[in-house]
């Protein structure tokens, strides 16, 4: 139930989301119909908005809830355009066939397209945001992506390490997803220097940092559960995806690092002869139900939540320590809360 | 052989194209020990560092032959990043195995960190571009990949077209490998403007332009002459890579818009039988030596080659008409030549 305040930054962010999909499209248009087609499909890919939402609403924040001007938009589409291009490249990695109850565009179109098609993305988004004039906000986009990028290859290193432990996971979560969020809301602040004090404005931006960064991490927790936990019609991808690449998630962490001797070692056994048996689609079922009944009597999966919700009260915390109260920092709490109740 | 003013601007050279390998690998350095031995392949990749050594010489030919200073060599560092990322993200698409006598990173560690590797070095490009604050270079630079990658895209899409016709052809190389060397050469002018007047800049950058853009179209049209006609050995990587994966190349498509009925027909059923026989090692050899012959015999080899040599000339005219004489644009004029010459 949103509250009268939110109802204001919501309806005063709806155009600005539009202005974002729309400068999307216009910036990715190119004279050739080959790529304008490929393009289209991305556009089918979008989400929840996340990112861009996370600039506007950090930008209203820090200029006493007055709307975000053009910077924040174009950064806000960044954004968008980065993230779209990891998840091209994701579902390569993972192989995966089903995207937001879509198609993936490596199945789409092949692996090769969706190679280039993610390039294309990444290209335009930094052409883009040279578009604004601001080298040291284009270097913390471009240094959020660096972080990004090894987010994955330290994913991709731990893939079938199933003694990964919980500081790695932690780490490989926050590069790869939770560095970009914190960035979008640290640049939010950066592209208000003319409404701030210096002092206010370092102390706003490494606040707004935190809370993005820990909005992240939850966030990429809870996504990892639904791999695990979620109901694949409501998630509206595969399930056990994570599994089947080798990628432990923080439930299964947990109870690893927990179980007892026999527990354990049967525990490992079942993920590795799932990691043997792709083409064993009964089996691959079965196992699966099996580590959700265990994680969930185990209490792990509670665990998981737990570790989400003290991270989504510390984002908060992090700003109601350091920002003016107002109707964008409660829609940016909300948006906080949020992340412990999606089931998309 | 070397005229003692190339000789001078070569020595001159050698210290600059040591601080950008130098600048490449520190600026790719991780904290994380599986990024860095993922990077140690790419550096293994480093060949003749073309588009490092077109923005330098162009910046020489821009400043009476005075070396470049730190933004040349940056953006030096930049081209070369992106164009590393081009080479791991199209070995992807090529299946290739083999690339400067070594083994593919796809080969050595799977398509899915060569995907990851290739998005890292895209960003880290970006990230060092921003650093000489100058959004205006750094916009080029992004527009020149957008390019390459619409290039890259608009040659998927006529994979496998054996009736590909060379305006369509010659705009495929123009984007996914002239634009990049164009800007090149473009940008190291606009560095310079300091040195010119806005009106002598304006006509060097564009001469640099056309001269970077057709040295690229002819590097590319020898290219792929050289994956029909080459030696393997010599070459470095698997012959005729381009025909297994669908690409026409400007020998093959003159021959077949001359050819007549039946040769044509028998062509276009040789290319298609050896599409479709993957497997079938000797044939596939077979059937390419039958090409060859056929391409030298009815001159199409030596028609591409008369194209690649109209376009070195007309990229050393652009230079002679616009840029005054001295050592560095001697040096652009014996590159341009080594494109025709190279067996590398």
């Amino acid at each position: 139930m949103l509250s009268e305040s939110d109802r204001q930054v919501t309806q005063k962010l709806a155009p600005q989301l539009a202005e974002v999909e729309a400068r999307f499209a216009a910036e990715l248009r190119s004279d050739l119909p080959c790529v304008n087609d490929l393009v289209l499909h991305v556009e089918r890919y979008r989400g929840k908005m996340l990112r861009p939402t996370l600039v506007l609403v950090s930008a209203m924040a820090c200029r006493g809830d007055r709307p975000p001007d053009d910077a924040h938009r174009i950064v806000a589409t960044v954004a968008e355009m980065v993230h779209m291009a990891t998840l091209v490249h994701d579902d390569i990695l993972d192989e995966a066939d089903l995207r937001r109850r879509g198609a993936t565009i490596n199945h789409l179109v092949g692996n090769e397209a969706a190679v280039m098609l993610g390039d294309y993305l990444i290209s335009h988004a930094y052409h883009l945001c040279s578009s604004i004039g601001r080298a040291d906000i284009a270097r913390r986009i471009a240094f959020a992506t660096n972080t990004v990028c090894e987010g994955e290859l330290y994913q991709l290193a731990n893939r079938n390490n199933w003694e990964l432990d919980e500081a790695t996971y932690y780490e490989i979560i926050r590069r790869k997803t939770a560095s970009l969020c914190g960035e979008c809301c640290r640049v939010a602040a950066f592209l208000c220097d003319d409404d701030m004090t210096s002092a206010e404005l370092g102390r706003t931006a490494e606040a707004l940092y935190t809370y993005g960064e820990k909005l992240g991490i939850a966030f990429q927790i809870v996504d990892d559960m639904l791999d695990l936990t979620g109901d694949a019609a409501t998630v509206g991808k595969t399930l056990g995806r994570d599994l089947d690449k080798g990628k432990l998630t923080l439930p299964l962490i947990h109870f690893l690092s927990r179980a007892e001797g026999a527990t354990r070692a049967q525990t490992l056994d079942l993920l590795h002869r799932r990691a043997g048996a792709e083409t064993d689609e009964a089996f691959r079922l079965a196992s699966l139900e099996r580590l959700r009944a265990a994680l969930s009597d185990s209490g792990a999966v509670a665990y998981a939540r737990t570790a989400a919700e003290r991270l989504i009260a510390e984002a908060k915390a992090a700003l109601a320590d350091n920002l003016p109260p107002g109707a964008a920092r409660a829609t940016l709490d909300r948006m906080a809360d949020a992340v412990l109740t999606r089931n998309f």
